[in-house]
């Protein structure tokens, strides 16, 4: 009777807990690292809107999707992609069993430090990369390797866990609009192997709410033992105009929130607030050089061009970092 | 005040009806249209294992993944797939729009009634049918169709809606499991568009956790207005060896009970199966021609052949229709 009674007060203390989200005052409390400017009170207006019961903009829990780009949006995206870092750690880790890695570009490059010169061979060269460490082995075995990898190795320029380089606004932002019944799904150009094993714990988004580029694999029987063999071919690349693609195909419902950083969201956003309904778009502006890195129309990595443009024209919500937000991670002083 | 005590008690009353699940007792009153034989008790014994706290066999929430198949699992697929028969008659209702299918295979036999002679052609015969009716519109367009059908067609021999032609014991299954804090996912060698838009409501399992073969699509602006356009080639097959690769693409975590009833499943039972840990696999075996319909190991349709010869040598649960459903369907009298 005690046991079924405390189970009752957590129940209870839950519900209080969901009925307390919903409101300005409310908003305020749940999004502390955001400054009290025109960026939160849309996403908070937003919010309330579509959970006021009985009001032409009330959106049914079932249909609350909100869709997030991961680098550059959730986490940081700079000196280059942390999935790329990640790659150049596994060809130094795998140069001894390669030996003729010596003489091959991009690999000879990568092995001498002279990572510019690995990457100047293009897209051909990061798929080269991309194919030597992240295909021919099982998917558990590269489960495994990315957990041991994401566990230890460290930013290079601020010596923290890549897991600690996520934005603290953002982790709040994902918090609150779950707290409305909002289902958050991560939509990324990254692999999406490689997020899955950690974005459950860092941002409280299952597996099965990860959506990003894959390689394609295969069903084997090794020994009696069923593996899934990760093969050197490209299966989908869930950038740009296949971000979309990719949301229906995993999704299977329009979403009604959108949040990215770069013009490979923008048709992403697109298709979100391309819709009838109320719909939320937001894109992170990265103006902070201080606190992190300052870039948008003429950067190589995250470039927000075309994306910043439609922004303005459609009256989406755009995120000036430094002055919206009052933290950018949570291991500032 | 009053509103609010409302609510509390609603939350309890949940609460006391989630607390009911778990125990044998339990199971037996979940499961109403399950006879009393060793399939209902396995059900039960699994989910109580994997449900008990403290124990060498408890499973986290999180990790509580089921996968059904669709087609002869959680409805019927006799006297052919559905998806079939919905292919048919679209090609039907297109038919004033092609009048060169009047003198092409196999559309000019389907026109004339000739199903059998139509279907001789095989895969690549069916493969045209496909395209000529699930591609070739937009995403949007293709959903509407499938609403319209599902909600007016009637299957050929019983004359019911095809919604209604679903198993009521797998219906109580999925909400047993559910109940216990498993999610349920649909992963089917069927469409995945063609399932999705009435998923939610016949199965409680909404357009996220469906699973299934696709076709490729693309993101296209249409006067401003963004559509995703349903293109005629291939993107996906789920069945056989490409369901346990679905799986992971789409869930991202392997499953602990799986249940099918075809050779068509028998790779993702095995890939369920053949983890540590306690697991759950199940076929179904349709063994009775007066409510449903008898096959098995040699039927074009569903063909359950070395899955029921691994099913006895791995020890997973075979459901005897006739003898272990007391209801097949909603309908019976």
């Amino acid at each position: 009777m005690k046991a079924r009674m405390g189970h009752h007060i957590a129940v209870v203390a839950l519900a209080a807990a969901l009925g307390l989200a919903g409101s300005n005052a409310r908003a305020a409390d749940a999004l502390p690292s955001w400054n009290n400017g025109p960026a939160k009170q849309s996403i908070a207006a937003f919010v309330e809107r579509v959970t006021a019961q009985g009001t032409a903009d009330f959106v049914p829990v079932a249909e609350r999707i909100a869709v997030f780009d991961n680098d550059g949006t959730l986490w940081a995206e700079q000196p280059m992609y942390f999935q790329l870092l990640f790659a150049l750690d596994r060809v130094k880790a795998l140069a001894p069993q390669h030996p003729e890695w010596k003489t091959q570009e991009p690999f000879a490059s990568l092995l001498k430090g002279d990572v510019k010169a690995a990457l100047e061979g293009g897209e051909p060269a990061i798929m080269k990369i991309v194919m030597a460490t992240h295909a021919g082995m099982t998917s558990d075995d590269f489960d495994q390797i990315v957990r041991d990898w994401i566990a230890s190795a460290k930013h290079p320029k601020t010596g923290h866990l890549y897991t600690e380089m996520v934005y603290q606004p953002m982790l709040e932002l994902l918090a609150y609009l779950r707290a409305n019944d909002f289902k958050t799904f991560i939509v990324s150009g990254g692999g999406i192997d490689f997020m899955r094993p950690w974005t459950e714990k860092v941002y409280g988004i299952p597996p099965e709410q990860v959506v990003g580029s894959s390689g394609k694999s295969s069903f084997e029987m090794r020994d009696g033992t069923p593996v899934l063999m990760r093969l050197p071919e490209v299966n989908f690349i869930d950038d740009k105009a296949g971000k979309p693609v990719g949301i229906h195909q995993h999704i299977g419902r329009r979403p009604i929130a959108a949040f990215g950083n770069s013009d490979g969201d923008l048709q992403m956003l697109q298709w979100t607030c391309g819709a009838p309904g109320r719909r939320f778009c937001l894109y992170v502006h990265h103006t902070d050089a201080d606190r992190e890195w300052i870039y948008d129309r003429n950067s190589s990595i995250g470039r927000l061009d075309k994306g910043l443009d439609e922004a303005e024209a459609k009256n989406w919500t755009v995120v000036d970092m430094k002055a919206d937000w009052a933290r950018v991670f949570a291991f500032e002083p």
